[in-house]
């Protein structure tokens, strides 16, 4: 067993949501341990949040790597999920990694997704034009940097539940999300929920629960 | 028309949710204006965070008040939904406010709805004596304050997706209900989403879009 | 010439704006000299941000109070600005004293304007309504507190440019205003500039400059 | 079209204004997609806040790069505006990159602008030397960091209407910008505006806006 | 001997500073006990920061209170110092209160003092009235909220040091005097030094170490 | 049962700390049936934070009340500790409050405790008297507001633990205790650990365990 | 003697505790000299917080480097604690940096330590296996990044005292560790103490002084 | 003449201190022309905040460089003052470079100063053992990191003014230097000023002003 890292191998069976490996502060070996536990039972392993070194160290492995989300998968389900099951909808190009990191962990958790993107409130009818389509879909991710407007209007367009996702995107005062993160919370419209800031995976995770 | 508020009657049709009245920072009359114009058209109003002010100087009409809640609602709808849809889990004796509210609304928005309070995480075995139970209800709104470690551990015991409201319950670091917020959003267990702080009415309304 | 007040009576022809006084941290005593002092010159005066207190005290004085907007004006000009001069558009009700502030200031600055109130984007429908009209002013004064979403989905639809005042109504991390400031200043609608929370005659203020 | 960038071709038509790409959390590769479709249709672009990495990785392209500014422009149009529509004057040599991303961004939607640098307040006789030449200005953005003085002082002297833009130059508590913005939004001289922190180009479009 | 205070009787000797009582957070019983104290040895006393109930409940004691100030003195020296030791400037009627704290303690302190109000940077030309009047004084206080720019103003423009008060005064940003607090530290102008917001007192302590 | 508060009766057993009511946003009906319900099985209680309110509402119950405290308790044990198991050591004379919590809760925890009020260290000499005596302790509490200098300088001077406990004693930056947290955290001097803000409780409760 | 730096050869007699070098923000020269001093001594030295350039350019030393925990010893003790005065328990994989930190200078401080690594609260059960195991300490030191609920779990768990070490791992609104922090300050579980971010030495220190 | 940089040549007539280039955020390019103005005209110049980059760069320049300081100057003056205007004193070995900056800064300023290294509160007996030489100097500037308890333990025991530099070393709480300035603000012993984080030579500027 691993010296560093007890799996928690019943999580799925007590909370319906498998263990996942958050690269960022591991060492690339640690990873290279964690995935050969897995390979070793062959369970599904997805990896979130991976370095340029961290991809390039574990080149080696078998794990199907997504350049722009930073995640890895091994194992990763077909996707049997309903195609309307979420739709990912990010407000700009530069949101793109975060709204990725949801799709990659949406489709591992057995979701049907698919991703909108560059949909920001600044050319509402860009929005406009796929709110008959977003409305076929049970669960909506937003994902939005900078002031996070695109929260309070998506929400308020549409009968599906809205998790938001804000993101580090922006300089000044929305340097590292906080102002996305706090529209998200302070948003004028009910039901909004929120998950931490580049939380691509959370969103997905917390879909899967809500979509059981 | 009212001068001061232009209703969205149409909310609840496009988005699944009526509007309901923030008292906070609007006058009696301004809330009385509201109410008359809903009593004139029979359409069931929720009024939530009033003050002691606001509760006396409307003691007239005919609104039901919870006090501990600092609610008031008009032709609530008789509860319809399952008993079993909702379980409302507080830290704290304190969290009791933030808590009543949650209870109220979803049970305005036709939510079956139970309160489990005082099931803080400084005595664990005062929730593991409920997690058997809480494990027939759909979905968890967890409301704490302080710390917020209720909302990981529920979590992380529990298969229902999990929505914390954190709560301005704390001095010190606490005072406001930041260090609550910020372990809700920093939750080491996935899957949970979080609402703004003491929002008890968006958790319920988040569950009413998640329950559909 | 008063002991604690050194009257800038020159700033008028200097910057094209007159002195103005802001209430709050002064006594009644001290806004009484002020009064005295315009009233010996026949100069007009606007006091904002009065508290209870002072509206009281002064009530012997001949000030045109407005209660909800919290000033008093004396001298007050007959608008000669053209009528559509400016709108000012607010998202809440409980966002109307900035708005109205807003409103007697640019009034009192000889511009010509008009409130559209509770124009919030959780019903985008109420404010697209209004856009005809709205396209017709040349300058927007848009308030809200809160999440601030309104300031970009404003600035995304209409041609004039928008100065946006954001406002401390809300609670949880919208308290004080702050996440209303920070949407404004990093909306993604470019041109949106804005001024102190609470600050609707600042807005009037700049409105008078950029419409000389 | 592009797979993760909807462009809003009618933005001019609707706001005045043009779509502009905001580099940074861009990749080379994103930012080469985006100038291909405005180069396919003739529309003239201008990028800000590029990395060294942008500018060499896109050198091969028809672009008007300003290292100073972190800019570049295509299409950008001969500067038919009036020589005094807008005076760029900034407080340090250390602001400049914000300046003359103020004054590029100025030249491409069609003004008129000219730079006065290292005009700080410590020296307030280099500002007064100036001020004769600066009443001639429409309209005047104050670029300042470390305690944005210069927004206050400049804003008591002349008619035009200032939009202050601060930036992050400075340590210690000036690190960021936020001092600066604060002093910008708090400035006891009524009438600046400001925009978000280094964000010269939002300063420009204002004014593009303001001088229609 | 006191139960809850232990004077630092040696402390004018050691640091050339008396022991000055802090009234804020103290009650009047406190107060009085140290008063009595120093009634019984006849040793000099110094109140500040009072509230409105200190000085009403202790009204009966032989103390020289400025409820401007928010002070009160017993045994206060005449004041020996030359009348051109520190000139304490204020930018707006507000500042009033720390300003006058500045005063009545310095004079406190043996020295010689002169307060000049309401010389505020929006309008630059009261201050150049005084100027040469200013350059007279060893040493400038300079007290100011809101944006504080004040500071740097006043300190290009002497040759005297300056120390300065940031106040609390201002709302929105300025709220709680933080930004005229940074604004201090961060100025561009060489030389000015600050105390804690709101602590005239301590300026002036400061200027009779500086003066010896 | 109460509806409110399910009790932690097993938490001494378990834990070796008794369960105490943090009277702070609970009614006083709530700590009404809360003392009921200790008095009921004739279990020792303790109450923290109580406003005046509390007091006054609660009279007629046979709780022993320290104002300066905010304290009550039931049936507190007679203290049989050591008279040498903790000193509490306070800054100034406005730290009482805290102080006087810290030491009515180590009484009640069974352990001996000692007060020495007013020894801050902008007179040094006032600690270096005590110094002899502090050093016959097991365990120091050091209760300080401001800069919270005393953490440092205390913990350099004995061999004994030392607890340190921040107050919210304090204005401009020191409001609210922020700043003596930070100074207990980032002491120089190793081996200070420190409690939540105001938190006497915390510090004596946290003396009981390590002085098992 | 060394040019820089005085050393405080008597702490140990005085505090019980050796003097330790801080290697951030020094110069491997500098560390050269310290360490240089010690060994002319032959006094045991500890070195905390090394960066890979410290541990490069001191490679020729003699000092007994652990590459996880950033540190290097020189003379050591053999450790003659118990091998129960402390359990080291940290949360996560990440954690293991501050998690040795803490172990290195426990056992520098001749403590018995044993590590308990990725025993988070996301998997209770993990916690619960160890449970009889832990209560045989006299001491838990835990160390926890992200929200940090496992302080209060495990205190409420345990008899032992707990000392926190909240850590900097995480990223959005944990980023930097204060999450973490607050969660320890603000432990609904009484009897809980903290130290700085990532301080594992300062908790080991903490941990020698209570344990005397 | 520059372009970028409009020299303030008048400056050291008007406020009895020269004009200083601040390194940091300018181009090596940027600071030469400044060089080549100053040795035209045969004016002292010191340099201050120089990062590698721009000594690298400029070597080839009869600047004299001090790495450690991260300053350069041009014709310093031979030091005039007397050898006791100013004591330096640093709380720590990592203090070194600000606490530099300043002695060269004041010499630069033609003051006598003298550095005391390493006399932090952890171990008060260095400063004891320096405080008969520290009371023969007429100012003393502290140079403190961390918690900054440096400040108010050297002003509560000499007679000399004190300007407190707090400086960025630290981690955790301390990082940036924010609680050390806040220390030196808060300071229980009155007397103590501040200038900006790490700014030693604006500590040596006023001290220059101070003494004059």
């Amino acid at each position: 067993m691993s010296e560093h890292t007890a799996f928690d191998w019943s999580r799925r069976h007590r909370t319906g949501l498998p263990e996942v490996a958050l690269a960022e502060h591991k060492s690339s070996g640690q990873l290279r341990d964690i995935f050969l536990q897995h390979q070793e039972r062959s369970v599904p392993l997805l990896i979130t949040r991976m370095t340029r070194e961290h991809v390039a160290e574990l080149s080696d492995l078998p794990l199907a790597v997504d350049e722009i989300a930073r995640t890895a998968t091994y194992l990763a389900p077909e996707v049997s999920g309903s195609s309307t099951d979420v739709a990912i909808v990010s407000a700009g190009t530069s949101d793109m990694a975060v709204a990725r990191e949801a799709l990659v962990s949406a489709q591992f958790l057995e979701l049907g997704a698919k991703l909108y993107s560059d949909v920001g409130v600044a050319g509402l009818w860009r929005l406009g034009e796929k709110l008959d389509e977003l409305n076929t879909f049970r669960l909506i991710i937003a994902v939005a940097g900078m002031e996070g407007a695109l929260f309070s209007v998506i929400s308020g367009l549409v009968r599906a539940p809205v998790i938001a996702v804000p993101t580090s995107v922006g300089y000044g005062v929305s340097t590292g999300g906080v102002t996305a993160l706090h529209s998200a919370l302070a948003s004028c419209s009910p039901g909004v929920v929120t998950v931490n800031i580049d939380n691509g995976f959370g969103a997905a995770a917390a879909a899967r629960k809500f979509l059981t």
